[in-house]
């Protein structure tokens, strides 16, 4: 793969039955990382992983990133160097590279803004659109508690995305960043349909006990967010490593039944007290 | 072209041929616009257009954008919307298209990240690398004083760069971001080679003379910057619409000819005063 660093872009390769996937996400100090706790390492990786984890929402192949960082004047400064090396190392564990990027010092907090190029490689990526009424949910781990550490940390599901996607018929899929709650209704929206979980179903993440936290522990798997676990849909998944969290129904928005009671899920905001 | 609007990534198909190129760039409040005197169309048009002029600089097509928006928690609040709305129409102007973004909200100023994907179609991307001595330094136009405005207006040369990439044997070539001083140098150190300015060749654009700046013309020619015209190396090149401006040399470092006397170009910093 021809890639040039260095110049004003880098060039890439792709294979004649290759579709390009790209897309951007960006992290932003004391919203998705707070500086005064969190190292450069743990920052660049995460700034990664979210796009990578994007690939896996689509079962892509990552193929390159390319990176902005808007570095405060702080004295001393942020070295670059080091993020965009985290940055090269996190990605390589996905056999993907950092082929460019700008660098900029501002008066402003620190953001890193990372764009990934993705390759269809044999899958069809997987869209937001496809789930039918009958159809069944599913997630590909436990939810909940992430800010313990996990939103740092996470697996993005690439390798797992697409042996879903080669053996399953998954109609629609996307990774959980904003928590069940939210993210669900983006499924429904785009397919236009409804859906309700099955409460007793939701797996929940031990480092939920571990928050010694008032809230009901479902209540931190639907609504904490920052899980990168992927949630899809399809007629039938018998994958020993995903679990069946609901069905996919004709009636707008998204029910949760809870003890034999059948309720609306409220949509609460990913807010993170870092 | 399958784009995906609403999904975690966008899908594009490319020609069999091509080369997928990628780039990013940012612009920061304060930085490269200031939000209390311009306006969300001129910075949207900016954080665009830098992007189509590094596509201009490698000779290739702009084909799609993607954007990252770091919004001041503000009131009123900045409407992501009218800035996506801007970007796509200036994107339009080019043939391109923005096909996904990321929007967040937090207590730092304006930041927008744009990363482009562009498609060769034709043509092998031309490098900063390729210089070599006895090769010609052309520029596609005047330089300096673009503060006055055209640093939001200026109009990336892509059309002319593939011309020119068609009709001439271009060694070397970028887009003046940094200005003159700043961006002969990447192509030098690129090359291995050295650069010498012929002074009174550079041509200097009508807006030096409205700045009533104590400087001198050349000055401003040399070190403004953000004029987003092409820099480019060739043996020859006799299209109408580009000047000579020196000659590639075997010595390292960039040199100027001033009234007979050669002498080391400083680098100087870009600095605007916005």
């Amino acid at each position: 793969m021809p890639i040039h660093i260095g110049d004003d872009l880098a060039a890439l390769q792709f294979e004649s039955t290759d579709l390009v996937l790209v897309g951007i996400d960006q992290v932003l100090d004391r919203v998705h990382f707070d500086l005064r706790q969190h190292t450069l390492e743990q920052i660049s990786r995460k700034a990664v992983l979210r796009n990578i984890s994007d690939c896996a929402a689509m079962a892509c192949l990552p193929v390159a990133c390319v990176a902005s960082l808007a570095l405060p004047a702080s004295s001393p400064p942020l070295n670059p160097r080091m993020i965009f090396d985290a940055m090269t190392q996190v990605a390589s564990e996905y056999d993907c590279v950092i082929v460019g990027g700008d660098t900029g010092s501002w008066a402003g907090p620190l953001a890193i803004s990372v764009a990934i190029i993705g390759a269809s490689r044999g899958i069809t990526p997987v869209r937001r659109s496809g789930a039918k009424p009958g159809d069944k949910l599913f997630v590909t781990g436990p939810l909940g508690g992430s800010i313990l550490g996990r939103h740092f940390s996470f697996t993005p599901r690439i390798t797992l995305a697409r042996e879903l996607a080669r053996h399953f018929d998954i109609h629609a899929m996307l990774d959980l960043s904003d928590g069940l709650s939210q993210d669900l209704p983006r499924i429904c929206d785009m397919s236009g349909v409804g859906a309700t979980i099955n409460a007793a179903a939701v797996p929940i993440h031990d480092d939920v006990s571990k928050l010694n936290s008032p809230r009901l522990p479902l209540d931190h798997a639907l609504h904490d967010g920052e899980d990168y676990e992927l949630l899809f849909v399809a007629p039938s998944c018998d994958d020993p490593r995903v679990t069946c969290i609901g069905t996919i129904d004709q009636n707008p928005g998204v029910r949760i039944t809870i003890d034999g009671q059948t309720v609306s899920l409220a949509q609460r905001g990913w807010d993170h007290a870092l």
